[in-house]
């Protein structure tokens, strides 16, 4: 039985394969695991149809000569939605699709590397849905996501968790983190706290303010 | 004669190796062409090796048991370059470096690719070196730079120009951009100049009044 009979409820997080470099099959074969809905920007899937995945969504602006009909032959069932404003970039589009759909959480693959434009914006719009859905993005050295105002996760000893403000940021305290974070302010391009990590096994609790702050846990 | 027969005037912009994804050798041919400075990260040091350059400073932390000594056994001669200092990434510490010892420009690769904290610290810092090196982030799908509050160069039509805000910055006027801008601003995370391009064969002139505004050349 191929995925897409499975009955979803919608609780677990959907998948989006952006337009970035391609990530290990391993990570792949383990965001798949429970089924997820998958969406695809456009110009991902023909990579993305190679590896033999079942595709529920194909989405994105479809310029530059882009038939999506095409894919309707090679899918089926595939909902293929058109998204021409260019006002948002077609990962943006992705997550208002989800959140119009009433989904609260994605994880997102494939949305870093190649053009450094679509990594650096991929990385920062997920500040934009704050309250609206649960971005996760992961590839084969790292897992990004927004902090809320206040963060507890039980680590390892020295793993390696970089704070990265996209914008300014201000009053954060850190426990457990081996350089501490006390009332600190932390300003994109002139102080990040990129490449800290895990004091003792425990309990690692952030907080912060005011702005938009990026956990990253990364590994070599 | 090997490259580090040559006299140099330090006029030519260096380069530097850092820590990520590695380039094509087509990139990395082009990059040494005229014989620069080659500084070298000390996490991407086995690998630059690897491909027969001849590096001129080795320069980190070489924390984690890096021992700097074995490429002066490789390599003569080798600048090794200690930089103990955990406020910088690495990165800047060449920054850093290159801006003491009078050099006025420098190319950079590998800078991006791999983890994604490394990837956004690197590409962000180099606002902070604003008047005092000239950079230029080169990857396989990117060529990264800060703009001057006033810019002009000529492009064919189509060229792909994403204008990428590190923070808020405002005053924003463009000419022969496709999606123009006119007095706009723009903020990291919320609305970005990504993936514009060139209207007409032509001078492109960008200007901005107050921030930190790169400027991406990107290519699929």
């Amino acid at each position: 039985m191929s995925s897409h009979h499975i009955v979803r409820d919608d609780q677990e997080p959907a998948l989006i394969i952006a337009n970035g470099a391609s990530c290990s099959e391993e990570l792949l074969g383990q965001l798949l695991e429970w089924s997820p809905l998958v969406i695809v920007l456009d110009s991902a899937i023909n990579r993305v149809l190679e590896l033999g995945i079942k595709v529920d969504v194909l989405l994105g602006d479809f310029d530059r000569g882009f038939d999506p009909e095409h894919y309707l032959e090679k899918q089926y069932p595939l909902e293929i939605v058109h998204t021409p404003n260019q006002d948002k970039t077609d990962l943006e589009k992705a997550f208002d699709y989800l959140v119009a759909k009433g989904h609260k959480a994605v994880n997102v693959t494939w949305a870093t590397g190649k053009r450094a434009d679509h990594t650096i914006t991929n990385i920062t719009s997920i500040v934009k849905f704050r309250n609206k859905l649960k971005i996760v993005l992961l590839d084969d050295h790292s897992k990004i996501f927004l902090l809320p105002p206040t963060y507890e996760k039980w680590y390892p000893k020295n793993t390696t968790l970089s704070l990265i403000p996209i914008g300014k940021v201000n009053g954060i305290h850190s426990k457990n983190l081996f350089y501490p974070l006390n009332d600190d302010e932390l300003t994109i391009g002139y102080r990040t706290g990129s490449s800290n990590h895990v004091a003792e096994d425990g309990i690692v609790s952030i907080e912060h303010k005011e702005g938009d702050l990026l956990l990253m846990e990364c590994w070599d």
